[in-house]
């Protein structure tokens, strides 16, 4: 199976890498936007076939090691 | 308009956050985990609400900053 997990900062979380980006566009002319937001997207091939199964691990993956759940929301997708 | 965009390293390009976060799982006793591999997901809110235009104007933007091309794929959504 294959789990794609996205990771963002919580709304109200300042977002540097974001705001980087956002003047960056700006100073190269792209008018028109409104906010940049960056966030991670971890693509993970699990030996299972058990979608549950995966989405439990993947789910104790993102609380132990890959999100900082302080800070950050997550979305777990399996196919 | 909002456009999500997924920026991923191409396929045989060596993904070393990917390794790093493979090996931590591996030490955190999860698995079953065959691989991972780690892009940035990077939300945009466009003031345009022209779905063409946004389409475009989000493909300029990663063709000139948001994605090193030589290295790395991107898809974008709008929605």
């Amino acid at each position: 199976m294959r789990a794609v997990v996205n990771v963002f900062l919580k709304d109200g979380v300042l977002d540097p890498q974001g705001k980087a980006s956002h003047h960056a566009l700006d100073s190269l002319g792209f008018e028109g936007v409104a906010d940049v937001r960056i966030g991670k997207q971890i693509i993970i091939k699990l030996e299972t076939n058990d979608r549950d199964e995966a989405q439990k691990e993947v789910e104790q993956m993102c609380e132990t090691l890959l999100a900082n759940t302080v800070i950050e929301d997550y979305t777990i997708e399996i196919d």
